[in-house]
């Protein structure tokens, strides 16, 4: 009986708030509750207002659905960044990793998710009709797919690669292979066997 | 730049108001920060009020310190426990350890920390006085010391046990030895040393 209700129910409702987040189990949950009634009480009232004024004035990019302020995203009303290219991604995250190589210089456009039947997720739930939009309208040269593999990426990309190869554009997706500092040995059989497929001039 | 301000403040705050929490870095804190923002309205607000409300209108047990709703706690106002048995405990959290082991059937006392000079944290800050109390009018034959190994938990055991040795109690401290499940190969020196010196008669 204790076990359960941490002796307080004001405790076991944070701890409940905090295991349900992803990733947190109640022992977290518990040690994150102890830490936060640790803190002074104007921390604990920031803490809590940046959620719900995350969810409730958050906004999203016209363009890309990026999470922003208002109006466009800094990426999209960037002008020294390539407007001919957009890279499709899933999320957000996926958006931040990329930037993070600085490697790329287009577009993005973010779906939401990608095409889950399990889940219950459609083409109708993703950012796709914005995307054909966007190729019709705004001098898009070249899509770039980059969604995660597994049947769920690849159901999506092949989805969106059907709505969108009627239009005059160059529809890319990034490159596969055994990534820096991996191991041969410890690679899986699709990959190694793609990368060797595509094989590069070797470059000194 | 774009990197660190993730293309809106708000979520920029969500994001740096999960990652001050421990144990938790700038990638899960947007991880959970962009769940949030896929989960109904009420339930953010719901998440946000469980931290507020916890800080806000939490109290203690007025005998042990233990969390509670407001009067005694649950385990001081069980009359089926043995009350002339106190254990000394730091935290909330080694309570609920001990509780699962189904093996304690006395009270508790919370210290609030131990003395760590490092952190500040000196006798005066933590609940020593009113252990004291509860053993001249409340009486307790027995104290168990269970607090953690490591420089900081002796030293508040011995500072303990030096304010309450002139009382006519009986002073305890959990056994320490060899973890059931423990290889002898990977146990470290001190404890299995302490478990040679403590040898009990074996009883198959």
């Amino acid at each position: 009986m204790f076990k359960q209700n941490y002796s307080s129910s004001l405790l076991e409702e944070a701890v409940d708030q905090f295991s349900s987040l992803p990733g947190i189990g109640r022992k977290t949950a518990l040690r994150l509750a102890l830490h936060l009634l640790k803190q002074p009480k104007e921390n604990v009232e920031r803490f809590s207002r940046s959620f719900t004024n995350l969810k409730n004035e958050v906004k999203f990019c016209p363009v890309c659905n990026m999470i922003a302020d208002g109006g466009l995203c800094p990426i999209c009303n960037d002008r020294t960044r390539d407007h001919s290219l957009v890279c499709v991604v899933e999320s957000l995250r996926d958006v931040l990793s990329i930037e993070n190589t600085g490697q790329y210089r287009g577009l993005y456009h973010i779906l939401g998710g990608i095409i889950s039947p399990m889940d219950g997720v459609g083409p109708s739930d993703l950012h796709i009709r914005e995307l054909i939009e966007r190729i019709k309208s705004e001098g898009v040269k070249e899509v770039l797919l980059a969604l995660n593999t597994g049947m769920e990426g690849e159901t999506t990309s092949f989805y969106i690669y059907k709505q969108i190869s009627s239009y005059p554009i160059d529809i890319t997706t990034i490159a596969r292979g055994v990534g820096f500092g991996d191991d041969l040995e410890y690679t899986d059989e699709l990959t190694l066997g793609r990368s060797i497929q595509n094989r590069q001039i070797f470059k000194p």
